[in-house]
């Protein structure tokens, strides 16, 4: 199949630094290229990819100092789009409604996946608008907010096979991993640790806009229990530090749309003890990949109870369920569906 | 002649507060009614308009504290555009480029007026993508750091002939109307007026980024001279206070595009005394609407021979050149070499 993935020019793909979605369009395409299909990735010149790689803009737009209007380079991408779409069985958007007013009239089959919060007052009448625009939601419970929009699917992310390796969880700690910020609420998780008697490492970046919250909430915490606050970590370091992890705290306080970092987790073999949040249920499996709870208590009592659960089994459901690969086939039955071909 | 007007929806038609486009757009409008014919507004609930107003918004979008997610509401806005294209001869879009990806397809004739600064570096580029798209400048100035978009005119703007009245300019004083801002250099209008032995009235907002500069620049000048700073006023109190000035002092200190308030001042029959930058040249004639110098001595001597200038002239150019319905008749000219038609 002839394959266009429409990737946002925040990041490269995948991303230089933080950067969910491009991540996950990057994770995708290559395991496109690998089912044997013909891709071409629209997307910041910077980007890395095994499918061809169509650029307007030479780097990633946060990266590059030199860019006054962000727009500009968008709608740049959006007539080269137009310009090729021709050559393509499915397009595939990730610029969220951006692309709509182009894509309806392309005549070429398109999908959108929706990856970002769907909470915000005006979508539901966007979204009455475009009704007849396909989209996809990367968890049945992103879609709460916005009930009306025409979902063809739910597809939850998946990660490249070999990104990570089950380790041991012999670390002797408990992992939490993400951004600091009210919604990932840190300090709940240094609670439930030190509560457990269990030593935290944090790997977490701390945006300038969380730098307030950072100093009036999770600092004065740093000193409860056995906190060891390691700061961002990169990449390739994660198998390390989830692997060695008894469990991931996920103590999540919105209802974030996917959670990439607990499948990294369960990729790794390790257990996550999460709030029940969100797309949290539809990720894990309570008993078996972790334990979905509902307040503090809860966690610490999970966490004296999660040497139960079997680390190989853990990878096993990652391997099942959320492999790149897996994303990939889920996307080509809908791309066929959508195409009514191929 | 089926006319759609598209609007920001930023401010209301006409805004309620500042907003150079929405103002023109509103002035559009109704002269092309007047001239007879069949013109549809799209722009937020809240305008006011002898045209067929739709509206997929009841606010402004400045004005409305509950917007979260300001791009929602344009897009609806292009969708809304797109379903109703069919019913028009001309689309006039003055939504910049965000409505290329639209309008490139949609099957109607259409044109876009540029009304904003077109100096930044992107556009070159983006222009060049959509060099397909005829755009409108609002003087030949505005086109110098965009030399490669498609133009198919230069409309200057006009106002409606009743809008203003001639004064008799003999209140004693030159007058600064605008932002308080570096580039509208409030300072030498106030250095100038000082210089000239004349007392300045300066009737100017000072928004909330352009306080430090304010507070640094213009403040401590205040005491120079006879200046007597009145700060913002309506639009109903504008012939009174440009009627009754000496001139209009404009020491523009950027490229601005067009610059409406040297033609509030012709309306009135008061003479302008500008620095030659950006459309001043096209806007105004030298020795007879007003003086054009390049530099403070040269506006110095200007105010010393201003009485020179006949104020029932400086109308008549007005009435020749710069009302809505000269405005309006160039548009229409356009729109039927653009549309084959009418």
């Amino acid at each position: 199949m002839k394959i266009a993935q429409v990737a946002p020019l925040t990041e490269a793909v995948p991303p230089k630094l933080y950067g969910g979605t491009e991540r996950v369009v990057a994770y995708l395409t290559d395991a496109l290229i690998e089912l044997g299909h013909e891709v071409t990735l629209f997307a910041s010149g910077d980007s890395l990819t095994k499918a061809k790689l169509v650029s307007n803009w030479p780097r990633a737009l946060r990266l590059d100092p030199t860019v006054r209007d962000y727009f500009a380079p968008l709608f740049m991408q959006l007539d080269t789009v137009s310009r090729h779409a021709h050559e393509f069985d499915m397009i595939h958007n990730h610029l969220d409604y951006f692309g709509f007013p182009l894509l309806r009239q392309v005549g070429v089959p398109s999908v959108t996946t929706l990856h970002g919060r769907l909470d915000l007052g005006e979508l539901p009448h966007l979204y009455n608008h475009y009704g007849d625009m396909p989209v996809v939601s990367i968890s049945d419970s992103q879609r709460l907010p916005l009930p009306n929009a025409n979902y063809v699917a739910t597809v939850l992310h998946g990660l490249p096979k070999d990104l990570l390796h089950k380790g041991e969880g012999n670390g002797g700690y408990v992992a939490f991993l993400g951004r600091i910020s009210p919604e990932k609420a840190p300090d709940a998780a240094i609670r439930i640790a030190a509560a457990a008697g269990v030593p935290i490492k944090m790997a977490a970046k701390v945006d300038r806009v969380d730098e307030e919250y950072f100093k009036a909430v999770v600092e004065p915490l740093l000193g409860t229990g056995d906190v060891d606050f390691i700061g961002e970590i990169a990449e390739h370091q994660k198998s390390d530090f989830l692997g060695r992890a008894k469990a991931l705290l996920f103590p999540i306080a919105w209802r974030e749309p996917f959670g990439l970092v607990m499948i990294e987790a369960m990729a790794c073999g390790t257990p996550v003890i999460a709030f029940n949040n969100g797309s949290v249920p539809e990720v894990l499996t309570d008993g078996v990949t972790g334990f979905i709870v509902e307040n503090e208590a809860q966690a610490i009592a999970a966490l004296s109870k999660i040497d139960m659960l079997d680390r190989a089994k853990i990878r096993g459901e990652f391997d099942r369920r959320f492999t790149a690969q897996h994303m990939a086939q889920n996307y080509l039955d809908l791309y066929a569906r959508l195409a009514g071909c191929c």
